[in-house]
């Protein structure tokens, strides 16, 4: 018997691009090496998480919190979570409409069991978070993208994804968008994202908006929650703990769905089931992404700094970009990704994913490929959190990469 | 549109038995009354999770372990995985062989993602863990049952299973064991589990053995884990923190699937994508697991006072419903669950969900309906982690509740 026939025909999309160089980076560190590694969007690695979060979270040890939570999430982090949404957003939605989840990628993962039959479509921005496609593809679904483009600063054209949903046979089971957008950086502003609300709304699609980085923008834009402008279609707006509370580690995800509308309460009901079968999130990083949203204070301190630092580090990543001679970069006005494209036509080099693992090997700088968001070609994600320096020499030892592989034939 | 068309027709099967009953607790809570709550497995809520574990846990947040691990777990919790089933079972299993989940529960879906197509069949023996069966079912899996029998001291017929085997027209994608089983506190002899994996090779099913009870086991009876017995056909052994370690709330599982064949080398492989797709459990929980397990001397003293504690529970339950007029159950082995069969037939009670939620309203007592764990008619799931006194009481109130809704017509 074939060995593939043993396995899941979906399994085999089960992949992320962001982790695929784990064994050859390994490899290099242990002959001593130091990689500088701008692959994994991982704030708590450069940053620490803020004392008074820890505080919390060891509070809640002490207190051996250590059972199982409702499989909801514990009730006084879903209202933190709901007045935070009141705060920031102004919006209505209680502590029964919000569940938490083990990271926002969770949450996904319940959206699409839910919603996702074979052969089932979902609309989806690329270039886009790798995890988003394998997700959906697992459940046997497929995706229709509209396109973020380059030349009109990482937006897109709302008419041609008009028009791509009219080509379609059935309407996608709901429409995903990432804001800000990683790897883009793209921050959609109000009127943009009223448009495709009106778009969801004209063809009946729920709404899912992955809004994780909303309090890292910078460059002058201005962040508008989905949450501001819904109305309509059902929708969920996807949050947690690891990007602005800087917690990737705790695995705390959320999601918002609000409406009092039978469509909205079947959503809730049904993701509800699918967190009955996992029990629990782990509880005592509940309490503590409960003390680390209701301290406002505390918060506005601790992500007022790190956004500081991280719009100064992405624009310094940018500039290195813009005076090297084999890169060019947009500059990105939320999260902390540089999308930057490299004329890998012109290298001796196959294609992409051996640029990045040659990257590894030999100049020790590790990033990721853009074919794994849907990129168009020629293009790497480069995580700008490390300091201003290693940024730059990251971006000189991409750039002494180029040089010695500059493809003499032309 | 039918409101059942917008969703996944598989995810009608998320549900989960144990929980099923949580908004009336609420209601009955939310008069004031306390209610004996025997519906979940949760050690924690009985036992304090050992200091030494909090300990642990605490120092990883000070040193700030608050980053995404590997998506397959941090490498010294690998190890000391690894060295546990040396030490334990004489099982050979590097720390390549073993990946870290959030809980069980996660291992048992990747487990499901990676095998199960639509229509598919998995073997397990019923009565069994409610979750095992949506899990599958999501992906399009169905169960084909073999049976515990209460009159075999809730063991299999072993011939009975072979045959059931023969019928199927395709081959279950695996076997599915628990051990010890819940709910019925079954414990697998040597013997016993030699034949099923002698079976299993027979027709070349993979084998899952979850085994998250392996060190609660009493009454004279002693465990055999599958990496004792196992050959031929791979196998993966599910464990984790919840219930040996008392720290359900750390959500921290794991799967050991040993081997160097190729067929293990791919189910390892693909899972890892799986849980690349996640990022990785939470963090600092993994570090106070690497220390539960690696500090052998404090855990060894602390599993071996709840296990007595455990015993004692179980039983005084057990005897107690020996007394019971309306009750009876075999003695378990091994976990927490004491499986009792009531009378429900001579009841005006219209069905087990009905008798489960009328204990709640009318008597305070919360357990779990056996048809939830497909178990023949007329049982109830009593979980025996509360003192005796309690479980004692819980057991006088079922009775009074039998006793007044007595069918008088018979």
């Amino acid at each position: 018997m074939d060995i593939n026939e043993r396995f899941s025909r979906n399994s085999v999309y089960a992949h992320n691009v962001i982790e695929e160089d784990n064994a050859v980076t390994e490899m290099v560190q242990q002959t001593g090496a130091k990689v500088i590694e701008a692959n994994k969007g991982d704030p708590a690695a450069f940053f620490h998480t803020p004392k008074y979060m820890i505080d919390a979270y060891i509070r809640a040890l002490r207190e051996r919190k250590t059972f199982y939570s409702s499989p909801l999430g514990v009730p006084e982090l879903r209202k933190a979570i709901s007045s935070r949404y009141r705060r920031m957003y102004g919006l209505s939605a209680g502590p029964d409409e919000i569940i938490v989840t083990q990271g926002v990628s969770e949450a996904l993962r319940f959206i699409n069991a839910i919603f996702i039959n074979q052969g089932d479509r979902a609309m989806l921005f690329k270039p886009c978070y790798p995890p988003y496609i394998p997700d959906l593809m697992m459940y046997g679904g497929r995706p229709v993208y509209a396109e973020y483009e380059e030349e009109h600063g990482w937006r897109a054209d709302l008419d041609r994804v008009r028009r791509e949903l009219q080509k379609q046979k059935r309407t996608p089971k709901y429409m995903l968008i990432a804001n800000p957008n990683n790897p883009t950086g793209t921050v959609l502003g109000r009127k943009e994202l009223s448009e495709m609300v009106g778009i969801a709304n004209e063809f009946g699609m729920p709404l899912i908006s992955d809004e994780i980085y909303d309090e890292i923008v910078y460059n002058g834009a201005k962040f508008t929650s989905l949450a501001s402008v819904a109305e309509g279609v059902p929708y969920a707006i996807l949050n947690g703990a690891s990007k602005d509370y800087d917690a990737t580690g705790f695995r705390i995800g959320y999601a918002v769905i609000p409406g009092q509308d039978r469509f909205s309460a079947e959503i809730r009901r049904r993701i509800g089931e699918m967190a009955s079968t996992r029990l629990s999130p782990n509880t005592p990083a509940q309490y503590a992404v409960e003390q680390a949203i209701g301290n406002v204070k505390a918060h506005r301190n601790a992500v007022g700094l790190m956004v500081k630092k991280i719009a100064a580090r992405v624009n310094a990543c940018v500039d290195a970009i813009s005076r090297s001679r084999h890169m060019s970069a947009s500059r990105p006005e939320g999260a902390f990704y540089v999308l930057a494209k490299v004329d890998i036509g012109r290298l001796r080099v196959k294609d992409e994913k051996e640029f990045v693992s040659r990257l590894i090997t030999e100049e020790h700088v590790r990033v990721a490929r853009g074919s794994g968001f849907q990129a168009p070609p020629g293009y790497i994600r480069i995580v700008a959190l490390a300091e201003k320096r290693v940024l730059e020499e990251a971006v000189r030892r991409i750039d002494s990469f180029c040089d010695r592989n500059l493809n003499n034939k032309r």
